[in-house]
């Protein structure tokens, strides 16, 4: 399953993926100027658009894509682009997908607002679309995200964080929006319960690997072209499974002695050092494992469904997301 | 109508404000011990609630308060809540309510984080009481905030501002929330459109009234032991009505110094300065004038109703609202 593609993943919804492009991009108009100036230099950088596409073949695999499944697909890429907006002040990210992020050049101000602008207008189609559904499973991912990041942010302070706590921050924070892309998509196309049900612990357990491997690719050996730089978490003071699993089977002395180089991690001599540590420690495999258990019970979710394309699709991205080198 | 006081102006839903408040505090109720812990702070500062109050008087004046009612106001001050926390990012305040705003202590990033969290908890009250008219209302509203805030900051760069463009950006960040606390309190008490219409546009009036008094306390003599010091938008290079009319009725090369003092505003003395100008000019007594016509336009509106304590209220708030110190 070696050089699974977004491209291969993509084909049975081809025609779909573009036309759903067309209604995002007319989604984010707006009579003020500089709203109008910020979307389109959101609209540049093309990100993968993985939330989309689990929308619209989850629709494909449990019936037919129509209006409601490209209202949901514009409805869950609005909000991640507001999170990602909002995300950047909160990380104080200089970068987002290899372009300056929209603080770095019109400030948090500007960042704050345009979340809010976009959150509205994806909460908005939805009303205006009467998918009073979408709207009750949006809202409480909204509140999810929000718990979950600052959940985050309590526990990096302490530096005090075990492996349960990290769960349901990924949960949270991460997988909530990949379960609701998910039941989204199978709503759009069926009324069968249990294919809701189905399509809803598909995208957690997805959504879980993803945050993992996200998680790993902050340890791996060269530094990206594209993307967070190595050992951004580290210095942001996240403390994530492959540095939880190494400081758990350390002995006492040499985790606190991690645990005071991660307080110093603006050095990058620091940063290299804890690399090193996770590494020798085995923490990366160790949370590769993890990933790729995740995996496993996620393509168990797909077994109520038909053999189709777009269920090849949806067990094909299992393996894109956790192999993926950026 | 001197002497005009909150307590006056609710006493017809004394206990339901009550109610309210208990509501309103258990709607903020999270798992996670940092939300918990700034929520708590929040709810210390105690607002004037001149948004929930709207809710209950609309609702009041047009038939009798219900649990309907009750949903509404709690929306309206979460998403208030929520603004007001996002805005303390946007304006960078270190003060709000006279206590230090909850990005001086907790930092940006905590503050954008539970805006988030607060905006997705008044949305989904609406989404679990099935109240869609509100949502709808509500989400259009979100959207007009945010475009609202970001015409007035590209305009603030400029310092090119007009009066049309200046009751353009108070209709969208100030007076559209007015006007959804008095649609949705008529919405929940009564199905007449007629109502719904007049208390609409009472109460964008009443929130243009209330938005040029705001700017015209940034222009009053002492300094305000609560609320925003004087002068400080002039610091923020945002150019107000007392303002616009003075730069408009001043010649080109006074007006072009004024510009020029205000692109300096970092100095107390170019503060003091632009201060001096907009009370010689009259742009006070100007902008009170307006304010005025707004407040009367408002009371028009409220003819459709009965005599009754409500409407009382509702008339007495306007003079409060212009009269008012802080």
């Amino acid at each position: 399953m070696n050089n699974v593609s977004l491209v291969t993943i993509s084909k049975p919804i081809k025609t779909e993926l573009a036309e759903f492009s067309t209604v995002f991009n007319a989604s984010m108009k707006s009579k003020v100027g500089l709203v109008d100036l910020v979307t389109k230099y959101i609209l540049k950088q093309k990100g993968k658009k993985i939330r989309p596409l689990l929308v619209l073949l989850s629709s494909q695999i449990a019936g037919t894509i129509n209006e409601r499944t490209y209202r949901g697909a514009v409805l869950v890429e609005l909000l991640h682009t507001a999170t990602l907006v909002h995300d950047d002040v909160v990380d104080n990210a200089d970068k987002r997908r290899g372009f300056p992020s929209i603080n770095a050049i019109w400030k948090n101000k500007i960042a704050v607002l345009m979340g809010d602008y976009l959150l509205s207008r994806g909460l908005m189609i939805a009303v205006d679309g009467k998918d009073f559904d979408f709207l009750k499973i949006m809202t409480d991912t909204v509140k999810r995200m929000s718990e979950g990041e600052l959940l985050q942010i309590k526990k990096t302070r302490k530096l005090d964080i075990n492996e349960e706590t990290y769960f349901k921050i990924i949960a949270d924070k991460t997988a909530s929006l990949f379960e609701t892309c998910c039941e989204i998509g199978a709503r759009s196309s069926s009324d069968q319960a249990a294919y809701h049900v189905a399509m809803r612990k598909y995208g957690e357990y997805l959504g879980i690997a993803f945050q993992i491997k996200d998680d790993i690719l902050d340890y791996e050996g060269s530094t990206k072209l594209f993307g967070k730089p190595i050992g951004g978490d580290i210095k942001e003071k996240k403390i994530t499974l492959p540095l939880i699993y190494a400081l758990a089977h350390s002995a006492k002395d040499e985790s606190a002695k991690i645990k005071k180089l991660i307080k110093e991690s603006g050095k990058t001599d620091s940063v290299t050092s804890v690399i090193n540590f996770v590494q020798n420690k085995n923490g990366i495999q160790y949370a590769e494992k993890i990933a790729k258990e995740y995996a496993d019970k996620a393509k168990k979710c797909l077994e109520v469904f038909p053999e189709n394309s777009s269920k090849e699709s949806l067990l094909a991205l299992l393996d894109f997301v956790i192999e993926r080198k950026q």
